[in-house]
């Protein structure tokens, strides 16, 4: 339907920087599309893969005898067999997937980023490739989380604006990677806030802005998810490219497996899916402590209506409710408080009696659940200007970890 | 806290019309109740039980040899054992709760009227009760659903209160009537739109009306959910009675294990708590397709999103979209969806391959599963306003039930 206008001469390079499970997914159902709208997009997707050596084990088909166990580059094996054997085993990728070991050269002339990577080595891949990109491309960040300290909230794709001088949005949603992997239908939210420098005029074939709230201003500085001028000086997207807004968005990631909601709202996107960890901290509290679905579902709605009075105390200029119906709101909070880490660890802690710490040392090796941190850095915040008394769920939710709160008083939060 | 007014001389009489397991766990806590705050209620709880025989058996702690097998009637073994030994056994009732065999002489002299009964029997109730109830009673609905025709669409607690000439008000939740009468904590939601007749002025006590949104017009005749005045003029609640607002609601329905949130939005609880059913339904057929969780979060929100724009288009004077995230919104939403009978038995007829109607021969002994008849009625009333494609979730519902709708095109319909 939408095709690049008449001026468009090049096409976006889509380049995807990390390959977890998560990532290599992403990869995945990127590639398909790229090769689906050739009009708008390279052909093949650039994979970033940190070079590890791999063992391919006999009873995979991608064994090879001559070689046996000799371990072989992880990317020579991805662009061989056209499978992520270490991180995404048994799903086929298409072959326009490239992995590239090169940091540098995957991100060379690549106008769309998708950052894909664990939380804590965003900033150190920042650092590397600031400088090394096209000063006009654009990032989706699918790592949820913010940076929370007494200070300041900064969204992970803020961040990343922030250091690489481009605009980024943000991917969340209730996703499992391994369900969507095996092409299991499931849905997800994109924010992305299109810079007006970005903004093309409607024409004919539909390929303008579809971008329901505008950055308003077209003064050249991007407006940030709190409506304040950016200090970065936005290189708009030169008009020889197809334009990159919803419409194109929607090309680039929606599959008939995974269907894409696009909405403005990057900070309830972000926050929800950051502040979900303290709620499916408090859903494993409460089924350890034998309560059952009915209970959860109080709580996990206690903790959405704190989510949102966080975001319109926190960010009014910018934050849309209806964010929070989306997937990255309602769907990501009811899958997070059922089935993931965070809540599995909690409900494991007080089913045995012991404290979450004890958990991380017996469980996790002293890896850090994500949930605490989140917690704590979300009660600093709530505590350095005095509201934390708001936020009850939170504040017992942070007693819980330290000991100083009974899960069983939980139910008495809610008494109005 | 807050006591009667100096003037109030008289107490509540509470009844619950009706003896099921989910009304005689309402019985259970109001009852507990009752005496918990003498000052507002009379301590005896009338329950109208529609009188049968039932037999106890030997190794029931009531079963009385002399008797042996012989039949008993079950409002003597409820007053004599104080357990409704067939619809709620094994929890011990107050001994407060009176069970009464005769409807008019239960609904005697009562200024609260809880409704909770099935569905389907509500018509003749209220027919046999009229005109024998105080003239100034007040009711409280436990029924979920709402009767759609082509015409129009009426909530149950309306349909209670036009034919009786009373106001009643709706409670709803995500709520388990075994689990609330073994005390497991949960949380439910109660609209209650106190009349203009019975604010009573703020006064130090704090027994003044809390409600946040009025009936607006002080003109004696209630103005009904969807902001009308009713042709029922009400007769005020006399003053030498305690008010009744959302404070005394409270106080009448709240228990430690039952946390209830007061709300003014009569339609959207008794809406959403209808229209629940045939997103159940969609949410049983995604399970048995062999979709996962991810997938029925997507179903839940968009069901839950044509529930708010069915509210939004059809009620559009009263609907406050916060409702929708209340117990009532939400967590009713989510514990339909998980182990209600809508869901169980949809999931049953894709997993066999059969169709809904097959399931209600085999499975129900000819029963009606309620979604499928709200479905019918819903789209009924959409199609005669020629806007059934906006729904596009409960349009599939119904083709799916008719045989015109394959389960797995339900992805197809999340593409924008």
């Amino acid at each position: 339907m939408a095709g690049p206008t008449d001026a468009a001469r090049r096409k976006h390079k889509v380049t995807v920087v990390g390959s977890g499970n998560w990532g290599t997914t992403v990869a995945k159902l990127v590639a398909e599309n790229t090769r689906e709208h050739p009009d708008l997009f390279e052909e093949d997707v650039q994979m970033w893969v940190y070079e590890e050596n791999v063992t391919i084990a006999p009873d995979s088909p991608h064994y090879d005898a001559a070689l046996g166990d000799e371990p072989q580059k992880l990317t020579k094996v991805i662009n061989t067999y056209h499978e992520n054997v270490k991180y995404l085993p048994k799903i086929p990728l298409p072959s326009n997937v490239v992995a590239n070991p090169s940091l540098l050269d995957a991100v060379q002339d690549a106008s769309i980023l998708i950052f894909n990577l664990p939380h804590e080595f965003i900033g150190n891949v920042c650092k590397q490739i600031k400088g090394h990109i096209l000063p006009y491309a654009r990032g989706v960040s699918c790592i949820k989380g913010v940076t929370v300290t007494d200070d300041k909230v900064e969204l992970i794709c803020e961040y990343i604006s922030e250091s690489l001088g481009i605009y980024c949005g943000a991917l969340s949603g209730g996703n499992i990677a391994n369900e969507i992997a095996n092409e299991l239908w499931c849905e997800t939210t994109i924010a992305y806030n299109t810079p007006p420098c970005d903004q093309r005029p409607q024409n004919g074939n539909g390929t303008g802005t579809q971008n329901g709230t505008s950055n308003g201003q077209q003064d050249g500085h991007f407006r940030d998810s709190r409506g304040r001028p950016s200090a970065t000086e936005l290189t708009p997207l030169p008009t020889d490219y197809p334009p990159l807004d919803h419409a194109e968005l929607l090309k680039l990631f929606d599959r008939p497996y995974f269907t894409v909601s696009m909405v403005s709202d990057v900070v309830g996107v972000s926050l929800a899916g950051a502040l979900k960890n303290i709620v499916a901290l408090a859903c494993g509290f409460i089924e350890g402590h034998g309560w059952n679905m009915t209970a959860k579902t109080a709580v996990m709605r206690r903790g959405m209506l704190e989510t949102i009075q966080f975001c319109q105390e926190f960010f009014p200029e910018t934050i849309q409710e209806m964010t929070f119906w989306e997937s990255a709101g309602w769907s990501d909070m009811i899958v997070s408080c059922t089935s993931a880490r965070n809540w599995r660890y909690s409900k494991m802690a007080v089913e045995r009696g012991v404290s979450l710490h004890e958990i991380e040392r017996t469980e996790l090796n002293g890896q850090k659940l994500q949930g605490i941190s989140t917690t704590k850095e979300v009660m600093g915040f709530l505590k350095a200007r005095g509201v934390q008394g708001k936020y009850r769920l939170f504040q017992a939710v942070e007693g819980i970890v330290d000991g100083t709160f009974d899960v069983e008083n939980i139910p008495q939060l809610f008494r109005s």
